[in-house]
């Protein structure tokens, strides 16, 4: 697969366009950010684990029937992707109470939800993605109601599904983040990243963080614990 | 009907127990705040346009089958409600972008929305009332997912009703907030009040707030704007 030109840079990753039409390919960067940008850093090896660790999960997602864009690796931190249109939507599922929802509503971090808890946010640098309900994502045109629906199922499903997974690796599940995007025929497929950038992991024995809380709140051992996700994810050294 | 003990004292109404179980005494105030406690005032005569405005409002939503607290009037400003046990949730209704929504996602005020849109507000002052998805409601106990849903489908239901009543007496409701509550029997039903305090009216022709913006945003004539609200629900001077 080529690498043709840059379409788009994050700050966690870059996109290109490839020689083939509907097929974009991703390079996962060691940039990280956190809060909207205000805080910036570098995470050694970080592309390696999150392009690594998103295709296994990617893979397993396909396995069960879950509609996602991982087409097939490319490198050690690229990926060939199936292009979407990115739907302005961030679709956020708590098992744990953590992070802007312990804030949000005074509760302790750690508090086990009785049921996975499924939040929407609007994807807008500038406004700061906030929280929103459903109802001004499809008056606002961010996305339709049956896009709202089907994303909200489809969550629902990563979740049980890595729930089950990382269960079997030790690490609870805490919270994760989402996003979609439709293909050229206007499918909506599970796209961006599953990671230790966009979930929450928690050793289930001891409770250490290993994710990018320990960037944001500086914890230290960043690095470490995006290794130790990878080797519990691929079952190999980095 | 008895005024007996004070059961609660509110930013705008007293409740009072009565001599006759299931049954409540609310006295409307004429203290106005806003922003959450931050600006506090006295709008002359509010208590008696705002007891008024909701008793005919109420008295519109049960001939039209909305079940709800009211019961009779039993004063200028003090009227006789259903005993209820208040859902700590506010259900707003938007049929125009104005105030808060304006402001989260950066949009105009005095679009018209292509649908009602519906928001969620958790009830809790010291965390500011804050916006939430649904999921908040229920995982934080706040409502059953049963409820949740009666709420919604009544609030549009209120919605369509008033936004018809009011058109006809030339002005645009523009927004509204609800609240509801359970009787002894756990049976569901519209609470609180619906006055210029918890709605937005705008007059159709010449746009002019005729609601609590006035005293929020210090644009004078506000207890005019109360009264003209009264002579357009009530059809005579106040």
């Amino acid at each position: 697969m080529q690498r043709r030109e840059l379409l788009y840079e994050g700050k966690a990753k870059r996109v290109y366009a490839t020689g083939e039409a509907g097929r974009y390919l991703v390079e996962f960067k060691d940039d990280a950010t956190a809060f909207n940008g205000a805080k910036r850093g570098t995470i050694v090896q970080k592309g390696e684990v999150n392009c690594q660790v998103s295709a296994a999960l990617f893979e397993l997602l396909t396995a069960q029937g879950v509609a996602n864009h991982f087409v097939s690796l490319a490198g050690p931190r690229e990926m060939v992707v199936k292009a979407l249109k990115i739907v302005p939507v961030e679709v956020v599922i708590r098992n744990v109470v953590a992070g802007s929802m312990a804030k949000r509503f005074g509760l302790e971090e750690g508090r086990k939800l009785s049921e996975p808890l499924l939040e929407w946010y609007y994807k807008d640098d500038a406004l700061g993605d906030p929280l929103v309900c459903s109802s001004h994502l499809y008056l606002l045109g961010a996305a339709t109601e049956d896009q709202l629906a089907a994303m909200r199922s489809s969550a629902l499903d990563v979740n049980a599904i890595l729930t089950g997974y990382f269960a079997g690796r030790g690490i609870e599940l805490v919270d994760f983040k989402l996003e979609y995007g439709t293909d050229a025929d206007g499918r909506l497929l599970l796209g961006d990243e599953i990671s230790p950038d966009t979930c929450r992991f928690w050793d289930l024995a001891t409770r250490d963080k290993l994710d990018k809380d320990r960037f944001r709140r500086d914890l230290g051992d960043v690095e470490e614990a995006y290794r130790e996700v990878y080797r519990r994810v691929t079952g190999h050294e980095l």
